[in-house]
């Protein structure tokens, strides 16, 4: 693939927020427009196409055509305008669709943009949108995607020995991380004993192990032109979307396809990334990820997470913007948020939670129960 | 933009269908296997992803992440896939966003599919979900698609003269030329007369000048090996989505600057086009987009049609397959159906239907009510 390059990224805070989808987008665009990595003001005005991702924006809006929509409320109406959507990685997905539209040869800049908004319907109602992803038959004996969780985690628990105070570890270590970013919905570090004090959502997950119900968008741009931070590898892969037909129950084969595809292209190994944001809708996921991703042996995972090595300031951190868990998971909105958090990384601007010397950062989205997964990798120029 | 070249191009019958969306699509890619253009039996094997065109499925099936779904369905978890949706004109924004995939030399072959399941909701639903589209406040005051297309037609005779018995002639052949494809949904032709006493939808259209709701799918297969049939140029293009806010009500801006763009690309002027497919889902919209496309001066598009020029035996030939009146209009399908029928006719396999002589033809593909519009240009090599 030809190479593609980022010039600029932003976000909108993300948690309960009082604006609509296009609202969130503008104000994303905005934050982009007003941020330093742009070549200069008019570089809006020349963009030639929008890449929208979003996943139920439909179910929660009332709003079709939405790529058009939020088109229109940025002031780029006539520019080509698409919607991508693999569910909870859609982020992730328009991020790699406006890097093929480059590496195409048919667009030079082109705006990416990602966004959801969950928070105005009542919760019982945005679990009920969410759960459409789930296999039709497992959803009518009653799975969740809480559920389906609940499942894994147990699974993962009985296999390697993990216990419920280590899994809290990544709550604990992604609220710290959290508190540092003032984009994130939760700003708050948690103790291990609040962790563990929290309700039970489906045992073993606690409330604080999973990801909340979250509005917010991003916006970056993508060039042909070099810039500071170059897109190094994609990669892309789908899995079985019943869960009962899966191969194993403690690893994702849509992360390991993604992976694999995504350090090809790159011609890198795992162990050249310096810092990975993985998609922690439940907390047992980013020890799932980690070992999917090759970072650490299948159920080593956990020992990393207990030794420090993911912490901030350890050997590889993981999740330094708190994660779907503390910074906020507007479903259509994460897979792009977490490119945004690399690109920052690389950059050296994200502030508090910088990780020091930072040269080549990875992403992993997950989409709808694990079927739909994409990792992307990037470098510092 | 670096050549991309179409290996295999199928249909399922459109219509009422009894099967699901996911086996919709299942019958389009195994049509696709049995045609004579594939280069050997397992080059499905060998596809390295999926792109699905699909418009408002998670509303009339329930089921999110449909791209990760409908391939699942076929055989071939573990490939990328991912969903497109410009509303109407999903089917023309897959086979964009399938071009883009070849050209940027991340894929070598993919596995381009859409479609739609409308008609197992009742009339007044579907069109509920399809009324998405319009802009909320004018969706308020009580406008649906065929409302708006109403006035648009009204303003068009306004300004042109054209009586109610012209317009009607759009569904006389469009119904001439799907009486000659065994893929339509009506394979009858209708008479001037019964066009004109079929009853009113919103005045000046009558139920003959609306397209049906309709089930169907569409798959293609598209690489970077030559082919037969090279794709030659694509475009696409936006508009306000407020209809209160367009410049023109008898013009869709939409369509000017995807055929534009699109001409540019391929390097092409309007009169080297000896064939094409344009969106009539509504009969006034078909002429409005020949004018678009440049065919004809603005307000000339009736002449056209009156004197022949249109039809299949004519100079330029529109909508030989029969359009979206009469081959049908399963929504995230028929933009891709339309591409399908340019290949058959450059492959010179149209059957009954066959323009003579037909080396490059074009689609137009309207999304929304012309908000997003696309335009592609192939030809036989």
């Amino acid at each position: 693939m030809k190479e593609v390059y980022v010039s600029g990224a932003a976000l909108t805070p993300f948690g309960k927020r009082e604006q609509s989808l296009e609202e969130l987008v503008r104000e994303a665009v905005q934050n982009l427009k007003n941020g330093s990595t742009l070549e200069n003001a008019d570089e809006m005005d020349r963009i030639d196409a929008v890449c929208f991702g979003n996943m139920s924006g439909e179910k929660f809006t009332g709003i079709s055509n939405l790529s058009a929509w939020v088109t229109d409320h940025l002031g780029l109406s006539g520019k080509p305008a698409i919607r991508i959507d693999t569910a909870s990685s859609s982020g992730a997905a328009v991020f790699q669709a406006g890097c093929r539209a480059i590496a195409s040869g048919q667009y030079q800049r082109v705006l990416v943009v990602a966004g959801e908004k969950m928070t105005h319907v009542p919760s019982v109602t945005a679990t009920g949108i969410l759960a459409g992803v789930i296999d039709p038959y497992e959803r009518d004996c009653g799975c969740t995607m809480t559920a389906l969780a609940a499942m894994v985690t147990r699974r993962y628990m009985e296999s390697y020995g993990m216990t419920a105070e280590e899994l809290a570890l990544v709550a604990v270590k992604n609220h710290h991380n959290g508190s540092l970013n003032p984009h994130a919905q939760f700003q708050k570090p948690v103790s291990l004993e609040k962790v563990m004090d929290s309700r039970i959502i489906a045992s073993p997950l606690r409330l604080y192990d999973c990801s909340p119900i979250s509005d917010g968008a991003a916006a970056m741009i993508l060039t042909s032109r070099p810039t500071r931070v170059r897109v190094r590898g994609i990669g892309h892969g789908t899995d079985h979307v019943a869960f009962r037909f899966r191969e194993s129950l403690t690893s994702f084969r849509a992360t390991k396809l993604a992976a694999d595809r995504a350090y090809r292209m790159a011609n890198v190994r795992p162990d050249k990334i310096d810092v990975a944001e993985v998609h922690d809708a439940f907390t047992s996921f980013e020890i799932i990820d980690t070992e999917d991703l090759g970072f650490f042996e299948p159920g080593k995972g956990v020992e990393a997470l207990v030794n420090g090595t993911t912490q901030l300031d350890g050997e590889l951190p993981i999740n330094p913007s708190g994660g779907l868990k503390s910074r906020g998971h507007p479903v259509g909105a994460s897979g792009l948020a977490q490119v945004v958090e690399i690109v920052w990384q690389l950059e050296g601007k994200a502030g508090r939670r910088q990780v020091k010397g930072a040269k080549m950062g990875l992403t992993q989205s997950i989409g709808g129960f694990a079927s739909s997964n994409l990792v992307n990798i990037l470098e510092a120029v």
